[in-house]
């Protein structure tokens, strides 16, 4: 496993992962996938997509606007309570999360609790605090003709317009319930998925793509029969290792699963397990997975006036479904990836860095080199094999750049599985060599055997 | 071709789009992507990526943050005049495009122009009119530790941390252009593609998916040798005949290529090309190629000091490429699809709705349904059927509802390409009905020539 650090620059240097708008000095909490990045993100998406989505027949996926009715949020309690405690330093006008400044307190910490701690301001040293506030995390907009001097000068028709950008998927797929439910008549248990952007304004965006400020979620909503749950859930607990483990081939022993202790759940949520990860930089959530009952449905019964009933077609019976739900997100996945592949090792004499990713992940499967690029007859059979490798695995990158051992390091570093030289015994007996990635072991193969 | 009437109907019905945040009767200018809708959309998505980009050796992709610095819409441009212009009736304090509500003018209609028009006001039919004033079109919000009262009582801070949804994805190749080329090298001429999201605040969104607020982009920028445009203006435009009645099928004469005169081009533009199309409500744009000059790089290098340049490897010349811009919008595109394969006709007696998608695009290839439901020797051997082709083919869905007039209209609606039934004979002779969705004709066929 690599130190943050490394991984960070190796995302920079090969292309996976560039800071948001770097070319203006950065966005703080934004990311941009480069070309590489955008190669793994896409089939990693993709495999959870058919894993969980396309290979199953209780699985409906949607794609939901990211603006939503604000009443979303009413429903949700992401008006009311999504938001983290703000306090302002009176005399240099910094502000602060006040759970984060201080040891020991939650983002439930009272104004009297925080100037109990005699905290200093950790810019400018003085002890001058104003109030806690509280600070939501969802990015408020406006929609419609709302001009920027309404904000002042009409404050009300400001009000009447504003909209958020979702903070979670996961309601645009409870929103969607009734709709697929009266176009599909599903049976129950069925689950809707949805993959998309999401968006949480953090004072303190950090830790790389951990917590930034804009990232992509894949949820998962479950339905099902209220007294099933607890078999349904263990059913999605094991799923989520098989994805996991078996499809990304993440180890094992760096995935922790954590009970969430009743106090720490939240109030509606009878079992909440998360899925710890050894990042770099420690233990953090990977993902979650959360029994949530009838928490949702029934508030958007409340708020929207719409009944969220499931009846069952065999037994008549009419109830709203119970929830489980497992959440993950693809930025946290895509660390985690990196993590678990990341390694430096000596080949021979030299050191190198090497991301041993699994071939359904790799960018690449084969690196086609011809030995020496100015040697026009290499070049032309190497192009050859290139084409016809193209054709068939698509994956398939060129290289004749450099040295033929700068070129294993490029690709050793961007995770390529393996390397395929065109030499001058090639032209002779129609043998190339294959580098594996992993062992570096250099071996013969008849073209035709690729 | 239908009519949108129908399209949205059928959209609607059969899950392929709804309303966004429809269970809250809506939030206008957003759509969300049903069950069927998420399939077609994506194999159109992926058959874009994977023509454009995955097989061409000069594309790389990037996916870039919908947050940019606000730096980009300064040097792109879009601060100054991504703006309709907005008048406000002073009598009910409606607010309207000034150049939509008259005849004739642009968007660059003047207030004296507009009062000299004597508009009366659509709402309350009093002609007593505000100053035009300029609505830009970008969401706004702000990033960071910003409080809504902010807005009123603190708004140097408010306006220090304003930043802007991307109205474009565009500018978040444009951004990745130096790290393109710092890390990948690619020889020129070569382009940057990116899918995404991108947002306008539509005064009046309308036309369903067509002019809505939240929509998704598939952008290339092509940067060439200045000297050399318009030789790769003509591939590309060619390739995008290719990619839409090659690829996805769309008759050719539904497209129609508009040079855009001088006088309607952007000022940096010499030449944009408008792919037209016949859509139900008459002649839209359905996507656009325009040659950018290096009008892009130059505004980006003068806003953040850095040098766009690109040095040739083989001439040592250095130069800022130019760019041309193929650039198409997700939801036009689905549209045009809807509208090009939707159909009316008789099968029989009776009359049809049927969707006759091509098969790279159709979300289902097979649906199989056991001929009667409670034979209970009929549904096992379907079932067989069915999981052996949902290994081969995966998208295969399985139907017992209803009759199987029913099914077939149903599948005959959501564009499934055949439906495979199983029968007594079955049971006999291991043949199957094969109904195919077009002609409507059925078929035996054995099962092992399925």
């Amino acid at each position: 496993m690599g130190k943050l650090d490394d991984i960070v620059s190796l995302c920079k240097r090969r292309g996976f992962i560039y800071q948001g708008s770097d070319v203006y000095g950065g966005m703080a909490g934004t990311w941009d996938f480069g070309p590489l990045g955008v190669k793994l993100k896409k089939k990693m998406m993709d495999l959870w997509w058919r894993f969980f989505v396309e290979k199953r027949d209780d699985m409906y996926g949607v794609d939901a606007a990211i603006i939503m009715n604000p009443r979303t949020w009413i429903a949700s309690g992401h008006t009311a309570t999504f938001a983290d405690p703000l306090v302002e330093c009176k005399e240099c006008k910094n502000r602060f999360r006040a759970d984060k400044i201080t040891d020991g307190y939650g983002e439930s910490i009272t104004t009297e609790e925080f100037l109990a701690t005699h905290t200093k301001c950790p810019v400018c040293g003085k002890e001058n605090w104003g109030p806690i506030r509280k600070f939501n995390m969802m990015f408020q907009t406006h929609v419609g003709a709302v001009l920027p001097e309404d904000m002042t000068e009409n404050p009300e028709l400001a009000e009447k317009n504003v909209a958020y950008l979702r903070p979670e998927t996961a309601q645009g797929i409870f929103t969607n319930y009734k709709n697929v439910v009266d176009t599909f008549y599903p049976d129950i248990p069925f689950g809707i998925a949805q993959q998309g952007k999401a968006f949480r304004n953090e004072i303190s965006p950090r830790d790389f793509i951990l917590r930034d400020r804009e990232c992509s979620q894949m949820e998962i909503e479950y339905f099902v029969k209220p007294d099933t749950w607890e078999g349904e859930f263990e059913k999605l607990r094991e799923l989520q290792h098989t994805f996991l483990e078996g499809v990304l081939g993440l180890p094992a022993e760096m995935i922790h699963e954590e009970e969430v202790p009743e106090a720490d759940r939240a109030h509606y949520s009878k079992r909440t397990i998360d899925f710890m990860y050894d990042y770099p930089n420690g233990r953090e959530e990977l993902m979650g997975l959360a029994y949530r009952t009838d928490f949702d449905l029934s508030n958007i019964a409340r708020e929207s006036g719409k009944k969220m009933e499931y009846r069952d077609k065999n037994t008549g019976e009419i109830y709203t479904p119970h929830v489980i739900e497992p959440s993950i997100g693809v930025e946290r996945l895509f660390l985690a990836i990196l993590a678990a592949f990341y390694a430096e090792d000596n080949v021979g004499e030299s050191e190198r860095v090497v991301l041993r990713l699994p071939e359904n992940l790799a960018p690449y499967k084969y690196c086609v080199s011809p030995l020496l690029k100015n040697k026009p007859e290499l070049v032309a059979k190497a192009k050859e094999i290139y084409d016809d490798l193209r054709e068939k695995y698509i994956d398939v990158t060129w290289d004749d750049s450099g040295n033929i051992g700068k070129r294993y390091r490029k690709q050793d570093e961007i995770g390529t599985c393996a390397c395929i030289v065109i030499d001058f015994d090639t032209l002779e007996n129609d043998t190339v060599t294959v580098r594996d990635r992993d062992t570096a072991k250099q071996e013969r193969v008849k073209i035709k055997d690729l």
